[in-house]
């Protein structure tokens, strides 16, 4: 029997979409205006989906406070304020794109999760684009 | 051909979490503050999603009137307002956790839904917070 | 390795639920007062959601530019501002209910999406009804 | 000391804009696709904001099942799943734009009001466009 | 040149609305299902607002972190969580309607914030009715 | 007889908060993580606010599709996916705190507003933090 629980959280952040080896040209052209070369940004906003069985004992599929702990550590306090490019390992040579950012997300929160649970993140990245990911 | 139909509905509730045979550390511990002996509350949202064939007839999953009978006589009626510990029979034993609130408004639901339909239910305890549940 | 890019978009229409062959009472108590031959109307609003690989060259599952003219061509244009039943060629024999608007919206998506990805859109009829389809 | 109370209600209509005596390239003119004689529509949400002192008594402006009541004798039963253009009185000569709805929702609202008590109504034509009157 | 900047914030209480001398049967006729004497309960959703003028040293009316640290003091620590009826002082003698719930939010705010700015606070008791209070 | 029409835009940026002249310990006091050299981003939500009378020949207070061109133009043209402090004239001296961009929006908009009408603009720089501007 399993159920999931989800849990909003927030971010703010620089970026800029290019990619090496291309011209200001073809970047403008694949990546529109989300390559000027002086950043733009955005307020994230991430949905975390857990699946897992109901501990008997609580009633609980894990303690929130745990997976706000995780939240907080693995996103919150490595991504807000920040510009992902300059600023966060995984974009050094990484397209910060949402599909991407989902990804380093996912991978983040999935280290520090009991193997017995699924995970999904959900990002926002305003609120009429969003990008779903579940794992590989 | 499968489709699903989504319906919201609300109602407001008090509640506490705690554990017989605990003691109130570890209430404390393990449900914070949501063990509050005096009871906190929360606005829930639900959503029911229905998933089945579109009648040719009539060009519906389900009449809407139907299952927003259903929803009304089976969830609204019967927890708006409540004190879910104290007032709802299935709660005087089971931790009302938005997962077991879940699990009990899927059960109510399932019982009055033609079995021909799949049923899942997502279950806002906050803005913040909340359980998807699709049945065992 | 899949992932899903969603992007919102909406258009404003008037329609009325009826069905040819039924007598004004008969529509009245299956459609109810959806069924007034004078129409009323909703503010649609559309999810699409788009699943595929993360093209590592870009970073994305597709440009979102061509997405969203894609919705502009087959969605927007093509429904916003009309009177669905007398005016979109699909619900001239076909009660445009929102599971109906779903299916005639995914189809035309879909003949203008590579066949690489998966389809699934979200219909909201209004804030607190919905549709979900994925294609058959 | 003065408080306000709000209440949000919805309803679902069609309607037209145009104007008599122009010619269907004017009306296109100033009215854009709105003026399709064929109809459109939308999903109004209206939130109704009253204003007075708090009765000592109850700590209530007013009892908001009064409140409701109004609402839904008057706007939503009048309004709701109706043409505008064609079964509401009051449109018959005057052009249903989100500003004289909202000025017909404050008359017949207020009609109804005991006069202590101040009056707003503020209408969602869509989430994107919406019209405040708070009387002459 | 005044502007006006605002901040949301969030608590969870239970609460039930009657007033002492009144029989059963007299709460229940004027305060409905809210007379419930075992409680129900509420997400309540605030937005402060703080008007005054731009400090052309920073930018800022004033800075956001001491305003969410008085809400915190003030507003979330004093009522998140609890039974508003038997564990917060103010609300022994007063029924904690919206509207009373409000007023002694906007007094507790007052009461930290310097009295340059004016202050106005609007509670949401769900997502369907809430208060607006700006002083006396 | 006065009446608000709103419509709502949105934009996304990069800033920094900072102030000339302090070191980057005081900058971080003042501004905390806003401070960051390598900036952050916001989308930024807008709700513009035109007060005036409703014209009896249209039924409009303005035709919004000349508010929406002012809109494109004055706002979403000059500051989407820019880098507010080094792309945006009026943010080269001026701190582009929520507040300060709220001004230079209502002056940028004011000027191509006919002086009759009333203006007001709302401005989210998330969907936690807003700032209103009516002007002086």
């Amino acid at each position: 029997m399993k159920i999931s629980i989800n849990r909003k959280a927030h971010f703010n952040a620089a970026h800029r979409l290019h990619k090496e080896g291309y011209s200001d040209e073809e970047n403008l052209k694949v990546f529109g205006k989300c390559s000027n070369p002086l950043y733009h940004g955005h307020n994230y906003e991430l949905i975390v989906t857990v699946t897992g069985e109901i501990d008997p004992e609580t009633g609980f599929v894990m303690n929130l406070d745990i997976l706000k702990k995780i939240i907080k550590d693995e996103v919150e306090y490595y991504l807000d304020h920040k510009n992902l490019n300059l600023e966060v390992e995984e974009f050094k040579k990484l397209n910060p794109t949402a599909e991407n950012i989902s990804v380093v997300i996912w991978k983040r929160i999935r280290a520090k999760l009991n193997s017995k649970y699924e995970l999904k993140v959900t990002l926002f990245e305003t609120p009429r684009n969003y990008v779903e990911y579940w794992g590989d």
